[in-house]
């Protein structure tokens, strides 16, 4: 078997005193590092450890942009103006290459982080916006966001690189949108599920829905958390389930870094 | 007369809602724009704007890199660990570098802020974590900042490029230092006086003292202030009189936007 | 005619190093300042100065609390859960009542800022949330806001004594609310007309609708603004004209400092 | 034996997503709690829970007040002008007190957090701005600190109370002062060596110093840590030594919630 896949996550969210996650046993797991730009957590010290920690990796590293909202860790909507969102996407994107840079890495893809995330599933004006400063700041990154997204519609707009990922352990409806968390269903516990799962859509770009049903997904990058223990371990029992099966992981961005 | 100098202000220094100095009316009178990083000051769109309209009259732009101290303005020391204040000022030039991309400039020198401009006069540790920044971020930026300053020294030990500045409006001591803000003498407030004193610096590398003694002050830049109404009237009269005695104005850093 | 009206305004809102509006020019001409609590504007020594002057003066103050988003000046529409939301408005009354404490005055009602003040309209949710926070910090405070609001309706529910207030400036429909910013007739320039209209609003309850028609208006409270030269003189026009028609101007809070 | 004793530790450090400490579990141990007040650490939520959950317990709540820098958790020296730092406190002072309203309890006591606790040991300046905000707002708070410190002496001259605390956990010279951390015997790790050394303190006024040497201490007050597993073990270990040696454990101030 010849497949393969990315495994991103997100890292680099401790900030100051306070730490959050295991960045170091995540980044010998993940493929690529969804890294805070200090809007809604990363200090600039552990954006600079973490790169760092990546580049030595070999993880890419991408910019993982959100609200100007450290108290609310970027997990409330802010309806900022669009013009003054893409000046934020540019700041925090600049910000993360200047870790990087010293890191002797670079900033390959973004991923909008929260309560952006979620927006720009379904606003526009918000999506466009991270998708202009992205573009305006260096067209050849990658945008990684939820399949069928307005953010991915117009990074495809935009002449970019569009990536739709898949939720290790999120559940799917009929329609392979994800079952909201507060139904059931809404989450995967079960890592040798979950593997099962990830290769299923790996090989066949098929997952069962929680209604029983096979919905085809296609998905270039898996989401799997590190926020926790259990997370942690679940990353881990799915990295080991894919190599197992002969699956590659390995960025879905290639050069420097990736 | 072939001689040339640079003349500097700090620039970008409002913050969303509330707006300070005229940076368009500056823009058109300086050759080089110290631009707030966000930590004193600068939001995200006013540094976009400000690199911009910097770009478009081909001023050089530097980062004005300080303390994250938004209800002190920058000005109040703050005891940042070294390897934290690198990692801060990497961070800060990294923000900036991105508004000079999408705006098509680079960041071309730095020059610190404030509390901190003050404490790497003598604070020898900060000095060298300023410069280790920069080093690390791009050794091709100049590091600007008061003559004799341990900024200064750690910089040039570093093989940057030290680029020494003189105030236009500051009253200079026999030992070519600043007369305190407390003293008598310590601020200028004639333009004629201070274009008179300006070009002779330019011509000769000499100031008159406070106590009437000729002393040497060698610069390559002069800091003009554009925060009040008569600052920019001062720097407006100083452009003129340098220009009309055929000083050449030209950043001290070459190159796009410089 | 012994008919009676409060005036007022927005103060407090100057941060650190940013000066906004003329806060003693203003105190001069309200009976009530609406001052901010540091989460959009407001560093605490502007609200010590801001508060200690109302004292002396005997305006009455209320706690301008908003979002916590000092780059958007609370401009920006925030979705914070409720439970956080009434959390961040205690924050914000006790903090200001602090600094009453030490000016010998007391926080006498409370008005949400911009977009916390336009949400609160019609989000019952944030609407209930902030009147928990009064009732709970201190039922014998007063709400002011706008007349019809969900706010108010929700104050009123909680047994708080809830004050409508009027625009000195923007335009009504027949329906009685804001013209909206983005259609003619959304903001009045002239003073004298200004005057007239607070006055037949404060004697007969009536205004004349942008349609021509005239609409029941009920207000205890007349807004003024302060933030540009050229409110600061309306608001002053409009204080002489209702004085000179023998309206008495005093805070619609009574006791101390009201 | 009828000696009484008051154990006070630093609580609601935690800030949004990121939890600090076990609040609870020292809650049942302690009877003060030093509660942060938004500078250095402390969301609103944060503060109201804590203060919830203190009054619960009749733990008295006191102010840990600290410098405005969350990046840096109130541990960096920040040379704040007195009159600002005074303003400072007093934000703090009303922010905390509003959450102990509406928790039905009231700040009794101010304690300075991190570098502004151990700034105002030798710092007059700060010391006596803290001092002021204090008896500005309520001159029956009392004053928590470090024997002989500035601060003491400051909040005495001003007519506070003043109550000096005893480390359970750090050396102490022959002078009385803590030993450097940077030096050996900064710390103690075993839970009995402190609870014994606690109980000699409490009883007998003296202490063990580094050099072996008896050295007198009075203290009202003994801070334990809770930040991390082993501290809350050590915080239950003493406190359940002296209630078996028949110390009472009060708060040292008295009234609601004390």
């Amino acid at each position: 078997m010849s497949t393969e896949v990315d495994l991103n996550s997100d890292l680099g969210e401790s900030f100051g005193r306070w730490v959050l996650g295991d960045d170091e046993a995540m980044l010998d797991l993940v493929t690529s590092a969804n890294v805070a730009c200090g809007f809604h957590a990363g200090d600039p010290s552990t954006l600079r450890r973490t790169t760092a920690q990546a580049a030595k990796r070999d993880v890419a590293v991408g910019a993982q942009v959100g609200y100007p909202d450290l108290a609310g860790f970027g997990r409330r909507f802010v309806d900022v103006e669009p013009g003054a969102l893409a000046d934020d996407v540019v700041y925090q994107l600049g910000a993360l290459e200047g870790m990087c840079r010293v890191a002797g890495t670079a900033v390959r893809y973004v991923k909008p982080h929260g309560a952006l995330y979620n927006a720009v599933v379904h606003h526009e004006a918000q999506a466009r916006a991270v998708v202009a400063a992205v573009r305006d700041y260096d067209a050849a990154l990658a945008v990684l966001g939820l399949p069928g997204s307005a953010l991915l519609r117009a990074a495809e707009d935009a002449g970019l690189r569009a990536v739709p990922e898949f939720f290790v352990d999120r559940g799917y409806t009929a329609q392979a949108t994800l079952v909201p968390r507060s139904e059931p269903g809404a989450l995967l516990h079960d890592a040798d599920a979950a593997t099962e799962r990830v290769l299923r859509m790996v090989t066949d770009g098929v997952v069962r829905a929680v209604d029983g049903s096979d919905v085809r997904v296609t998905a270039e990058s898996v989401c799997v958390h590190g926020d926790s223990r259990g997370a942690v371990a679940m990353a881990a029992a799915v990295r080991a389930g894919l190599i197992e099966a002969g699956v590659t992981l390995r960025p879905f961005v290639r050069g420097p870094g990736g």
